[in-house]
């Protein structure tokens, strides 16, 4: 190998770059950043493009020598940018994804260039009191109790099953911990309804706990949690000796927004001594929305809530969040032992570990962008911007109800809106019943066309088993002139469908 | 609530500002981050504050209105930054903490600002491609196989906790995953040593398994596994109807960088049908260091390996890395069925999903910045900025062993050095038994002096029952000029400690 020069401070190489070529590389970056802000409104939502045309123009081999950071950019901005679906355009209404924040994008470069590690107190003491404090913010915005506790994760999946193996340790002590799910012979069981998100499935085949034991309660006809079915359910499994000690409730439904009753559901686990887990990954920060702040009633009786800021709160990914009632009993199901993460001191708040909350060791400072962003736009317009939201979601209901040519199928549930294109041999009652699949096979047709139009971008639900257009507004881009621009969209869509078939 | 406005496009506020105020934003953010990789090396290490001074100037309720960013940046500047540990300082040499790279900062900035998410080819076509672009340049540097597959997570603890899932579903079919651990009644194995790393542990907790069936194999005198009493311990727990299943080698221990024998542990686990697992978190990327390289032999072996970008490649957290020897079998593990995410893409490279082989579904473009810094700096930069660290650990021995008031208590492993100080009673042989505890409790105090006092930082580990202050060299600002440095900061606090005593 070539030889190490005794001093590399001086040597102002692609590692350690001057200040001179800090401030180049980030201008130019940073010029794309402004550019790409200014016409987002203006892109195709999603690439037209294949995996091997992608490839043929990103793999080669490791690179031995460096190249500039001028060609790199060039790469990101004529390749990477193109490749990918723009999440922040005001007609991205798949999934339920946000379109990040500028202020929050800068500071996730001061988080990098910092590079606090957030493990425990004595790693980074000022952001983790910030993340205190960020999650603080949070809780208020939720109405938790005071004494309750959280931390960021990677994202709402990690939230999930990081309360079920709270709960779980909670239900069965340091037994299962110790000796394995082995210890505890009868079997555990967790309710969930069919429109619970799929991540605690995933999570209860992790745990060890069985996708088996995942309960499926009833929906009511707006698809909340039927409480009764719940309580029916529980006095069964208790009957046939089996351990019920979980259940979930969804703050917002990804299929359609639907809120479960949540001070009922809270009254159910108390009853059976359960551990009420809140979904709310995508609605809970809607409470910041007068409009649908009473749903969330009930909300601060959890004994756990997951969210992701990386969806309503308008942060990139990833940001997810989960809050502990009772935080010291989630201390039980993760701390842990060893010499090199030993703390040493005396004071409460400086012997603080998130290791003990939570499944990571090393933890970014992601608290940061958290801060920046509530402290920058402040609570009022961020939840003016979701009242726009839910208000959008609204509007477009009301269009199609004025309609014709389309048809709701489920209400709007906060920001979510399920509809249907339908031909015209579709529009009279008589004609219907018989042509509910061709009417999914249609919709279907349609949803790839828009989606490949590049203007309006949904996704898709099944509603009764039926082929539903899908669409969720968690974008501060959005207006209601954008969702009149949507359901044209979706005409064109349909008459293209139409010619093609013709 | 206040009116919201019909278009909020040409509303420039704090959630959409203008171009102008975006650059503004970044140009002061930037002007920071170059100050700060220029005063970096002045700055005292770790700070001296409390949590009750942090909160008094932190604390504060959810803000209703926003505030400018500048006073944001402001309080950033004047109090998170003083109240953090500088991590890229080049003698900070606690735990295994990189400094992060500029290049990597503004490739984050990047990131959050395109703020793709990658659950799947079809979320981010371009971004996936890339990831798996630099998970091949990865496999690449470590000479896995070429059907190996990869993907970025949030930390080792979380690759370590996936690849143990991994196994014990390749273990026992999906009947724990769909039952529960009790569908699989025979005990469950796995193997370490007792300087593997703790999220092991942690992990056989969460996933069911238990923590007693963490199975502790003794090491040899450099603290790595001893392969005969591996093969001692699966002979007797499958002689006790137990079921041998895992085993994992460690490529560079967290204490004192040892690296297990892979290849002699590879022919173990295939022996005996053990899903080997290579914890590479902190060692992994010294294969490309000339000096090094030897010791990864059989690195390829092993069905799954754990890395960590953000320590040894530089990068700002949080940067995780699992690779798969046989993807296949980690996507039995993973996979789920939900019709939010039902991929219809028949081109099995776009119809991929990362979801398939890992615990989380929407996940950061963390592939831009291990992409850019590979592609700017280059590997052969990278090696060699690793083989400087290794040589001032090697460096710093040479000079303990040079002195009369220093003693190693254990050789160099990569780049971890583990000495002491000893007071002038304890230089001769025939004084030093009695004082073992005294020479303990001096070393302690001499640390806590250490860190405070600014210059340099180290922590600890526990070496044959005696106290170690311990550094661990991985940045690429390190000198061995910083060595020397370093053993005059520790002699000066131990005649602090000295005087404090007298």
């Amino acid at each position: 190998m070539t030889s190490i020069s005794p001093d590399r401070r001086g040597g102002h190489d692609a590692l350690d770059p001057s200040p001179a070529t800090i401030r180049d590389m980030g201008t130019a970056a940073l010029e794309w950043v402004a550019a790409y802000h200014d016409s987002i409104r203006d892109l195709p939502i999603a690439p037209r493009t294949s995996a091997a045309a992608l490839r043929q123009r990103l793999a080669e081999p490791l690179p031995v020598e460096g190249r500039d950071f001028a060609e790199l950019l060039e790469v990101f901005r004529d390749v990477i940018v193109p490749g990918s679906r723009h999440n922040g355009h005001p007609r991205f209404f798949g999934y339920v994804s946000a379109p990040g924040t500028a202020v929050a994008s800068v500071a996730d470069l001061l988080a990098s260039a910092l590079n606090a590690n957030l493990p425990a107190w004595r790693s980074a003491p000022a952001p983790v009191e910030l993340e205190h404090v960020a999650i603080d913010w949070i809780k208020e915005a939720l109405g938790c109790d005071p004494g309750a506790r959280g931390l960021f994760m990677s994202g709402g999946s990690m939230a999930n099953l990081a309360a079920l193996a709270a709960a779980r340790h909670r239900h069965c002590g340091d037994a299962v911990a110790e000796q394995g799910a082995a210890a505890h012979p009868a079997p555990l069981r967790l309710y969930v309804s069919g429109e619970t998100h799929h991540s605690i499935h995933k999570a209860a085949a992790l745990l060890g706990i069985g996708r088996a034991n995942v309960r499926e309660v009833a929906v009511d006809e707006h698809r909340r949690m039927d409480v009764e079915d719940l309580v029916r359910r529980i006095e069964q499994d208790r009957a046939a000796g089996a351990e019920p000690f979980f259940v979930v409730a969804t703050a917002g439904t990804v299929s359609t927004g639907a809120v479960d009753p949540l001070s009922e559901i809270a009254e159910v686990a108390r009853r059976y001594g359960l551990w009420m887990h809140v979904d709310a990954c995508y609605g809970g920060f809607a409470r910041l929305a007068p409009s649908a702040r009473p749903l969330f009633d009930g909300l601060a009786e959890a004994d756990s809530i997951s969210l992701d800021p990386h969806k309503w709160l308008y942060l990139p990914a990833d940001c997810g969040c989960l809050i502990y009632r009772d935080p010291e009993t989630a201390r039980a199901a993760f701390s842990l032992d060893a010499e090199y993460i030993r703390v040493t001191q005396t004071e409460p708040a400086e012997a603080f570990a998130f290791w003990d909350y939570g499944p990571d060791l090393s933890r970014r400072f992601r608290a940061l962008k958290v801060w920046m962003l509530l402290a920058h736009a402040g609570a009022r317009a961020i939840g003016e911007a979701i009242e726009s939201n839910l208000d959008c979601a609204r509007h477009v209901a009301d269009l199609v109800e004025a309609s014709d040519d389309f048809e709701m199928l489920t209400p709007v549930g906060l920001s979510i809106f399920c509809f249907r294109y339908l031909p015209p041999s579709a529009r009279t009652a008589t004609t219907r019943t018989a042509d509910e699949e061709e009417i999914d096979r249609l919709n279907e047709r349609i949803l790839v066309a828009l989606q490949q139009a590049g203007s309006s971008y949904l996704s898709n639900a099944s509603i009764d088993g039926r082929f539903a257009l899908r669409g969720c507004v968690v974008n501060y881009r959005t207006t209601r002139a954008d969702m009149e621009v949507l359901l044209d969209d979706v005409r064109r869509a349909a008459k293209q469908v139409a010619g093609d078939a013709g």
